[in-house]
């Protein structure tokens, strides 16, 4: 399971130095499909990420203002900072957790915390495959996405 | 692990539902971006998954041809048919085998099963979120993504 969340972090990364070919105008600019454009795609991943593990530990939800992350230096920020906090609480006794039943103010229903980790990793790969059509789109080769291959940054190293 | 491969079956399976209100025409039709169409998507999918399982078996590839898969109840078939065998290795002893090292003819790396498992499912829910995008192109409401508030079938009833 952590190896999934190091595979997103690395690519997450990846996708930041990507960005950083595009003017803010393409970053922001609205296209179909997924929540609308290349930015706002990984803001979303970050606050989706950021409010379950907080949902998991029991502490209150925290609104992020897309308003306030116009551009990818700052997104790129936000994401480096909830990883660390993140990081903290996934290297700390996971496997005793992992059957725990979790509720969250913005959804009704009742998840295990295993389920609820499995739902942040696959959210993040479903919206990085979004954004590689419109990295095509752009005329652009996207952030390669296979798992086998790569050297991953421990997150016991973060 | 195993959650994964039954998530990623059903929203497989929805798809294959998805598809049946377009078109053999639209579903063939060269699209920017992933590997190129639908239903290419689709046998792209099933065919990575099914080779990987194979490689870490030991079993010999087997090249199975797109222009056999042109339509998608053929596809669909395909999918039916490997995943019976998928299942039946998966279900047997997988934990004995997690660490073991893996060499396949196609990739010049050496992969554990486990760092293998997570390459097949990383692969399909990055290449579903690409439909995802195309679907909304195509003016359609895409297969809902997420992990959680789903009610899965068991890998023991297939």
């Amino acid at each position: 399971m952590i190896s999934f969340f190091e595979y997103n972090w690395q690519v997450r990364d990846e996708w930041f130095d990507w960005c950083n070919q595009l003017s803010n105008h393409e970053l922001v600019k609205s296209r179909t499909g997924g929540v609308g454009s290349i930015l706002y795609t990984l803001f979303h991943i970050i606050d989706v990420e950021y409010s379950w593990i907080r949902g998991i530990q029991g502490k209150e939800d925290v609104v992020i203002n897309y308003a306030d992350y116009n551009t990818v230096e700052k997104v790129r920020s936000l994401s480096d900072g909830f990883r660390n906090e993140i990081v903290e609480f996934l290297k700390n006794n996971l496997e005793d957790k992992k059957v725990k039943a979790v509720s969250v103010p913005w959804d009704e229903g009742k998840y295990t915390v295993e389920e609820i980790l499995h739902h942040i990793i696959a959210h993040e790969i479903h919206h990085i495959g979004q954004l590689s059509i419109w990295s095509r789109e752009l005329e652009l080769n996207p952030v390669p996405a296979h798992f086998i291959g790569r050297e991953y940054k421990s997150m016991h190293s973060f």
